[in-house]
């Protein structure tokens, strides 16, 4: 849960725009990779020094670099100086855990989101910081970890004679953000489908292994929705065409983002609503069983607890107990158990407990 | 609950535009009918290719092509290319399970919906998409399944002399709209005596399978809030006369749409507030009850108990136990026993347990 | 609870402007009242057919037209072509539980309301649909029923020489809804002194009978709520002097109603907040209980279980035990048994069970 | 609770304007007091009747006219007509348990809100409405009864030499204002405080009394923000320097109060959140008592019945029972015994009840 | 919790403007510090009297003038004069507990806002009051007591050749607003770590400890809410640029902590969402305990009760018991209990108890 606190105490007390990677160190070594293309001609590389990506940077094809991995303070640096982006900017990208959020400076624009993973052991989930710096002819992106979310769009790259090999750097920050945003209703599947096994798991066989696992899901789900919002806003900023590096032609595609990360919220609410009414029927039901348990336990008690105490009154060693000599006491006795036990269950027929 | 989620993973990666049919297969054929008709003249009929459509686009009569079923691409592609839509409206039309929304794209108008109908057997909720493309004199509605929904609308326009008969296509819009969400109220109008009915059984005989009922229709209410509530919006921003297509002559009659969209939604948030009421009923009756069970258990042990122990004392095998010994030492102490059996009567009713 | 859903399967599917009656039938015989004054003359009649009201429209005195009964739509659809109202106008005053609105129509003003009423026998609040069309010298009022809940304005206008006689047809329109929301706070009161009794009930003497009628109580809350709320919106637009037909001069007049529905509101929101409070109090409460049945339960059974084992052990009928040959074996295993109440009730006392 | 219905039945019906005064009758006698002071003179004396104030409507020194008890409406009648006040006025500040509001009113500024202190004996919240009409150089306030609320205000403007002496009517306005907004932080400190012993009671010795008494704080609370909420809109138009009477050098100093009733709100959401909270812990606690309770019958019912069983077998009367001939019989069941109890308690320490 | 209402009975009734420090007195000793510094020079020193610093206001560098401890009402007095501050701004520095505010006052631009810390003993969040008077070329900071929080930022101003050199006193703002924010990140992150302990807690071994814990802890995140709130709104005004005092320059910075802020409430906001989850959860905890001790008692007293009978029923002393005759009787009777008690072990095993 700590992750609920993205600024640590690492930094409090430096000055602004003092770049220190705050976050766990997820790889060993930053990944360079470079894809330089235009409608005719396509270029991609993986570089050992950042050095190698400068003399794309006024070249009139689109560049996109891909930088995995964020320990490396130096090469965080070096991409600041020469490409002139502002010193708190840099130190956004390397602290991870940041708010979505889109600023508009100038020369570039620079967003910053939280891609979503669910580790399949431990059922968490995870957040990875994505940062994009939008040039006027380059994109530089900024991963965690090296990761193949993104290999769908270098596979369109490559293709050529589609869309994204005649769009400008904007359209390829567009299709990094929906591929983001595509993968957000994966984890939804994926909630959705826990809530359905927790549903039936509750109804058939409850443990507290069970509640556990709701409390847990609720947990995360009201995390994801933290993570999540605040990147309506921020498409909602590019849709209402704020940006001067972001072409009108672009706009309806963003149009159709801001579509799916409305519906995504709407989604994480929806699961949290549900998650919620999870618990009530738990509890609930947690309660029935009580009863049923309860019924059980009266019934016996109350049929068999007054029969023995009969039998306790004739167990009595008093020298003078006049049914006790009686020939037919004990059946007599029984009999009137017999009436007694009778009474009771039509007793609890009638309270409908039977 | 899979249709929390509408966006699967069949299409995460896939560039924007590419169109494949995301959900269920809900027809073997895709139909495809037309109603062609001014003042004067009605030509009705079905077709069995999508070309034999295209002669009517630029008649000046009302044409409204229905096409039920949307499993079959290329009839969605080859109406795309011949009416001019935007790929990302041909995807959103193939791909169930939109947030309903409108988008004025010059030529046309696009408004996609929900409609719902109610399983009689399983008691959910079904969902169908209705795309509807407005054009400046022809309607294109795109169904997941054929039904019968809009044959009031199609006898209307039989009828002749009527006022669909002499009004544009917007209006022919705004009838099969107003079809949609009246339809709506025959949903609220079953759920509502759904909890009617759970009303009456969680005071008459509550079950844990009541509370599964409860528990689903809640589960329904929270999804049905998500999907209805976005037609509000759309509703709205169309009587706010913000399309060029839809004439101001026909604002009158979608205020009057709007009117029972917002009383819908407001009925659903009713009747959500309604079954969490239940929730809450549920549970403290179930409480009430085990208290009674315990009333029971408890004024039944704590009678007998006592006297119990009272027999027990003189069934015990001293050799020396004077009372044992004397005359009506037996019938001495039956006559505590009642004393102590009085005594509990009269401190239950005390307590008003009794 | 049928009433939430207003809009009846009667009615789906047909044209628009349709006249058909939904709702109940409350009267057997449509009753229309004519009052017809200025500040000098007054004209106060019952008639049979809707044409003698024809005569009034344009005369310059001020004409109340209240027809009671609904259900003979051949009245309205005259009185719609007579004075030329709208046909959807006309559909929604027949057509009973409309959400309150009001509708600017160049020549009229139309107000549709619903008036509460609290049935004494089944403690249900009743909702009758009120319709005025405000015309520029003539007010047309329609009610579900005769009721006497105008009979103050009436005898106002009898009385001659007081402002309403003085007014135009807004003021009157402004008396018609004042004594409608004046009525509201006689529900309200009856409400609240409910609320005042279940909640002495649910501390004195609560049963299972208190929790049902909490819950009714919140169930009409909710449902008075969705009822009362859209006025707010109706009056504030009056008062907001959107309407030609209604003068500057009466606009403080509707001040003080917006006032008094805003405080309804208010009132109403407080009281649901009580209910619900009720309900949160009553389940505690019932816990509490338990937790004394319980407790009673627990101090007898933990006292004389142990104490019965003692004297069941000395009833076995082993041959040897040395205990029952003692001379004052009985006398000692009763003081041990005396010893063990002692420390029981002493350990209860330190659990301040006691 | 009757106090949540202001408008009482009495009303209902009346033509608007009508003087009825509608609350409690809370003073004997009507008692009006005048300050009329300037940076020099300073002249305070108690009026027997209503006309004697009249004199110092048009003098250019700042005469405030004190008027405690509402009963006498011939007063207030009198009142209206010399200073021209508007009937509904009138009806407002005879009418008690109105919602804070100012209204201006061309030649005064009106303002109603709510005195509120806390009965000792009752620990119920009183209200009692106070009424200001600002006008050019004079402030008529109105009273429920007598008090000393106001008393450091008068020695304030008795000491001379102070800003109040030296400011207008506006300034006077403010006074009476913050006066009442300190006041409310007076009522906060209570309730915190019982809060806080409710608290310390709810933990260390709940009872169902200590229940109630929750119950009664939460429906103050929820009361008490209904009351208090209305006068940040009133206090907010003034500092927005929409009233012409309200001059902008003493708009400083209703900011300082506008802080400070926003300080109290938000206190008094934290209150009712605090409250809630209580009952949450409550239930919980009572749950978690119950399981202790239940946790001791079990141990001792699970020990004991089956040792009493075995008991019972051997008190059995059988001719042959081998078992009781033996002659150690007796002290190996008594081992048994022994053994079949510490197995117990191993159990329960396992289940960690122990 | 007093500290919830901060504006104590010591004040009620004074004349606005009043000189009283209202809270605890912290330091014995008012502690007056000064660091002049610009690009070039650097002097810090600490001084006795309050007239030392008045030199400092006219020259052209920066001078932040500290003082810790308010309790020397005269100290503030001699500033207030000095430096022409409005008496009601000195009123809000000695009242501590302030709500975060921002106000412009021509020449100066007042700032109030509360650190927080954390009080390791006690768990308890303790509120400080920072008071902030921004003029042309100095800031006057107040707090209540000497403390180490901004020695970073100290320590960053004697560094020199650092932007804060180079900068103006809206920059030193910055960094004392910008140190205060990043405390708040500690103290989130320790009411987190102690959530994740709580939560283990309740899942591995609840007491009514852990209740009372988790019932502090969301009171703390209550107040804490609504402590750290208004600073948003403040934070927000500076970045909009409202303030003279404040260059665009600077707000680059702002925007920064702006994100900071938000970031912080919407985490608290998640935090309280989770301390409520641990509520429900906890409560859900305990009831399945519950059950879980219940079925042991049943299943204890289920299977014993009816076996004690038929025990008892033999140990009954009728003369003519024919079974007790029986040679096998005994053993007969054994078989007998051992039947019912495999029938129960049974039907237990059916019901899932076992």
């Amino acid at each position: 849960m700590r992750k609920f606190i993205t600024k640590s105490t690492k930094k409090a007390g430096l000055p602004p725009g003092t770049l220190i990677h705050i976050g766990d160190k997820k790889v060993d070594q930053t990944k360079i990779s470079i894809i330089d293309y235009d409608d005719a001609r396509l270029n991609e590389k993986e570089v050992r020094t950042i050095e190698e990506c400068f003399p794309f940077k006024d070249q009139p094809t689109v560049t996109w670099i891909n930088i995995d991995g964020l320990h490396d303070v130096e090469v965080i640096e070096k991409i600041g100086k020469y490409f002139d982006i502002h010193p708190l900017i840099l130190e956004d990208i390397l602290h991870t855990g940041q708010r979505s959020k889109i600023e508009d400076l100038e020369q570039h624009v620079y967003i910053v989101t939280q891609m979503l993973s669910l580790d399949e052991d431990s059922g968490e989930i995870q957040e990875e910081q994505l940062s994009i710096i939008l040039g006027p002819n380059f994109v530089i992106s900024f991963q965690e970890k090296a990761g193949d979310v993104f290999d769908p769009v270098r596979e369109r790259i490559r293709t050529g004679k589609v869309r994204i090999r005649k769009s400008k750097a904007d359209y390829l920050t567009y299709s990094l953000l929906d591929t983001v945003v595509d993968n957000y209703f994966l984890i939804l599947d994926k909630l959705a489908e826990r809530i359905e096994v927790l549903e039936e798991e509750m109804f058939n066989h409850p443990s507290s292994e069970t509640l556990r696992t709701i409390h847990n899901l609720k947990r995360q789900i009201i995390s994801l929705r933290r993570t999540i919002s605040p990147l309506r806003e921020v498409i909602s900023r590019i849709e209402r065409e704020e940006f001067a590096l972001i072409h009108e032609s672009t706009s309806m595609f963003y149009k159709d983002v801001y579509d799916h990360i409305f519906q995504i919220i709407e989604t994480v609410d929806t699961l949290r609503d549900l998650v919620t009414g999870l618990f009530d029927t738990y509890l609930t039901n947690a309660s029935n069983k009580m009863n049923e348990i309860m019924k059980v336990l009266t019934i016996i008690a109350t049929i068999f607890i007054p029969l023995t105490f009969i039998a306790g009154i004739y167990g009595m060693n008093f020298k003078y107990i006049p049914e006790l000599e009686w020939r037919w006491g004990y059946f007599l006795v029984l009999f009137v158990m017999l009436i007694v036990f009778a009474g009771m269950i039509v007793y609890f027929r009638r309270k409908k407990w039977l």
